[in-house]
C-alpha cells in the first residue's frame, strides 16, 4: 500500500469533494480529512437559518458519499498544520499523515475586518451550528417581544439587522422579512409581526455587487416590496448587544447577522507562503502553491488570477471546476504526461433569490428576473443537491412552503437565551 | 377580557396540547406555557437520536399548532413556581400569570435513582437536544475508533451500553445495532463496524415489563438476532467515563445511554402536595389536586389510580385522554353541570418496535409480532403525527431507509468531542 502515490485532500467542501471523486478508481490512494463529518450545501444554508429547510436536508455524511470508492479513506480530524519539508499534515491529536500530493480545500470563515469582538454579537453563516443558532435567535426575538411591554425594548427586539448586501445578505433579509410578515403573522397575540423591521446594510453603493446593475436594482425593488429597509453606502461602525451604528446613527436591534466578509482558513500560514488580503494563497496558474509543486490550493483557500487578470470568484462552481482540474493534473503527472494548460474558470452564470417569489439570473448572454428566474433557481438548486433522497425532501419542503406559506423547521434548540430549566413546563 | 374565565395550561406535551385544543372556541380564554417552542412527538425521539429522522420531522412549533384558535395564547417561558393562594403561575423572568383554573402537564425528566452524577456520562432521551447529542456521541464513537490503533481502546470505543429494557431501551438498542451492523458497514476502512457491541442492560427479569411475557421473549429473540447482547437481572452499579459495572463485572464502554427511569417535574413541590416515589402528584379520581379543586394534573405529572386500584401508565394515549377529560370537566363546571364521573383510562393497546423489520403489538384481545406488527406500528405512528406535511416527510424517510438501508440524518453537530477549530479543514 505505502508505495502507491498518496493524495491527501484537506477539506470536503465543493472543491475537495469534487477532487476526491475525480480521483476515485485511479491508481493512487486518497485520504480526505475534514473537521466535520458532513459535506454542506452552503448555497441553501440560509434556508436552514430561516426555518425553511432542516439541516439534514442540506448536509451529507462525507464518509457515506465516498464509501463506494475503495481507494478513498475518510478521516474526521482537525488539521492544525503542515510540514512542507517532511510532506506531512499535522492533526489535532498530534498524529501526522504523510502525503505525496496535497490538495488544500479548507475553505473560508467569517472576517470581521479587525472587529473580532463582533463575532458573538453578529454571528455569520458558515456551518450547520451557525444556521441553528441564527434560527433560534430570530425566532426567540419574536418570543421575547410577545412578552415585553416596554415600547423601546419592543422595537429593539423586533429589529433585525443584516450586515452585507451580497447574495447571503439578500437571501437572509428576504426570508426573514417573509417569516415576519407572512409565516408568523397569525401566531402571536400581543405583537404584530408585520411591524418587524428588517434592515439590510451594505457599505458599497449597491446590493449584489457581483451582478449587473440592472439586476441589483431589481433585487432592491423586490426586497423593498417585501418590506426590507435597505441602507447603502455606509459601513456599520459599531456593533453591540444594543444594536448597530451606521453613518453616525444608532439603530437599536436585538438580532444582528453578519454576511459581510470572509477570510480564508490558515492554510497560507501553515505553509508560510504569500497570501492576499483575505488570507488566500496566491497560487500559480496550475493551482499549485509557489515553490511547492506537490501542493495544490483550490476554492476559497486560493486566490486564482486568470490570464485576463480577473480573479476567479469564491463560488461553488469555481471550487468544483478547480477540484476537477486538480484531479486531472494529478492523474496526468502520474501517467508522465505533459502538464495541463492553466486553469480556466467557465462562468456558468449567477443566480440569487429574493424571498419565495422573485430571483435574478445572469448567464452573460441572457438575464432573467422575477418568477421565471425563481423557478430556474429552484430547479438548479435541486439539481445540484446530491442524491435522490435529498432532492425529494427539499422539493417537498419547498412545495409545502410555496403552497401553504408554512415553514416546518421552526424549532428553537440550543438557544443561549433559553436553556432548559429542570422541572419547568413541558 | 379579564372577566372571562382564564385557564392556564403548563406544558404542551401530549396532555397539555390535547386539553388546549379541546378548550378551543369555548367561552373562556386559555394560556399555554411551555419552556420549549415546540411540541415533541416523544415516541419517535429515539429515531432522531439514531439518525433515522430529522428533529424537525418529529417536532412542531406549539405557537403554530394553536394559532388558529383565537381564545388560546401561547407563551414561551419557564415556570418556576405556583402560588396556590393567589392563584398565579410564577415565570422565570419574575412575572406572574393569574389563573382561574390551572392544568399541570409538565411531564417528566430522567431519574438516576440517587446517582445524579451519572447524567453527564449516560445521557437520557427527553428533548431534541438530547437526541442530537446522543446521535453525535454514537457517530463520533465510530469516527474515533477508525483513528485508534490500541486494541483495548478500540473495543471500548465500539461498545454501546443502553441501560433500561423498556420500550425506549429496546428501540435504541435495536436501531444502534442496525446502524453499526448494516448502515455504516461499508463506510470505514480501518474498523469493521459489524464488530461493535451493543449491550442492553435491564435490572428486572425480562425486557418490556409492560408487555406480556410471550412478547418480551419475542423481543429478546429479535434483538439477539440483530446482534444485541442482553443482560437481565442485574442493575448497573457503577457508571463512569470508562464504562459500567454490572453484577460485579466491569464492561468498558465509551457510549452509555440512559433509558432506565423518569421522575416527574417539580409540580408537586411547587404546590406542596403529596407525591408518589417518582414525584408525581397523587390526584383525585377527577384529576384535581387534593385540596385544590381548581388545579388539575395530568400525564407524567400525575399519579392516577383507577377504580380497580391499577395505576394509569405514563404513556402518550393516557396523557391525551386525561387532557380531553380535563377540558370536558372545565367546560361542564362553567356550564354549571354536575361533575363528570371519575377519569377512566381506555387501553388502546401497546406497540414497540425492534429494528426495522420486527415489532410487537398487544391489544389485549389480540397480539401480533413480527413484520405485520411492524407495519401496524409504522402506520399507527404516521397516523398520530400532526399534519400532512410531517406524515409525508416521515413516510418518505422511512421508505428510504426500508428500501436502501441508508439513514440520511447522520450529522454530527454540537459534539462535545469535536468542536470546530478555527481555520481547520473544510
Amino acid at each position: 500500500m505505502e508505495s502507491i502515490h498518496h493524495v491527501v485532500i484537506v477539506g470536503a467542501g465543493f472543491g475537495g469533494l469534487k477532487a476526491a471523486r475525480h480521483l476515485a478508481n485511479a491508481p493512487l490512494r486518497v485520504t480526505v480529512i475534514d473537521s466535520r463529518n458532513h459535506h454542506l450545501f452552503q448555497p441553501l444554508l440560509y434556508q436552514a437559518a430561516t426555518a425553511s429547510l432542516a439541516p439534514s436536508e442540506i448536509a451529507w455524511p462525507i464518509r457515506s458519499l465516498l464509501a463506494r470508492y475503495p481507494n478513498i479513506t475518510t478521516l474526521l480530524a482537525s488539521t492544525v498544520g503542515i510540514n512542507g519539508e517532511k510532506r506531512t499534515v499535522l492533526l489535532d491529536d498530534g498524529s501526522e499523515i504523510a502525503y505525496d500530493t496535497l490538495v488544500l480545500a479548507t475553505g473560508a470563515r467569517h472576517a470581521y475586518f479587525g472587529h473580532d469582538e463582533w463575532e458573538s454579537i453578529a454571528p455569520g453563516l458558515k456551518t450547520i451550528e451557525d444556521a441553528t443558532a441564527i434560527r433560534s435567535r430570530v425566532l426567540d426575538a419574536f418570543e421575547r417581544a410577545e412578552r415585553t411591554m416596554d415600547p423601546a425594548e419592543h422595537s429593539r427586539l423586533l429589529t433585525f439587522v443584516i450586515i452585507g448586501g451580497g447574495p447571503t445578505g439578500v437571501e437572509l433579509a428576504g426570508t426573514i422579512a417573509e417569516l415576519a410578515h407572512e409565516t408568523l403573522r397569525h401566531d402571536f397575540r400581543n405583537i404584530d409581526t408585520r411591524k418587524a423591521r428588517v434592515v439590510l446594510v451594505e457599505a458599497g453603493p449597491r446590493l449584489l455587487p457581483g451582478f449587473r446593475e440592472s439586476l441589483s436594482e431589481y433585487a432592491q425593488r423586490a426586497l423593498t416590496g417585501l418590506g426590507v429597509e435597505i441602507r447603502l453606502g455606509h459601513p456599520v461602525t459599531e456593533c453591540s448587544a444594543d444594536g448597530v451604528k451606521i453613518d453616525g446613527q444608532r439603530l437599536p436591534a436585538m438580532t444582528i447577522l453578519w454576511a459581510a466578509g470572509v477570510a480564508a482558513s490558515s492554510a497560507a500560514e501553515w505553509l508560510h507562503v504569500p497570501s492576499d488580503r483575505a488570507g488566500r494563497i496566491i497560487v500559480q496558474p496550475d493551482l499549485t502553491v509557489p515553490g511547492r509543486p506537490e501542493v495544490f490550493a483550490i476554492g476559497d483557500t486560493a486566490c486564482i488570477a486568470m490570464e485576463d487578470g480577473k480573479l476567479v470568484p469564491g463560488v461553488a462552481p469555481a471550487a468544483k471546476q478547480a477540484g476537477r482540474y486538480v484531479a486531472d493534473a494529478i492523474k496526468a503527472r502520474l501517467r508522465g504526461e505533459s502538464p495541463l494548460p492553466p486553469f480556466r474558470y467557465r462562468d456558468a452564470g449567477s443566480l440569487a433569490t429574493i424571498g419565495k417569489r422573485a430571483a435574478i439570473a445572469d448567464f452573460g448572454w441572457i438575464r432573467f428576473k422575477g418568477r421565471l428566474a425563481w423557478w430556474l433557481w429552484g430547479f438548479a438548486h435541486i439539481y445540484f443537491l446530491i442524491g435522490l433522497r435529498h432532492r425529494l425532501a427539499v422539493a417537498l419542503s419547498w412545495l409545502w412552503i410555496y403552497l401553504t406559506g408554512q415553514r416546518s423547521a421552526r424549532l428553537i434548540t440550543q438557544s443561549e437565551a433559553r436553556r432548559p430549566t429542570a422541572g419547568s413546563g413541558g
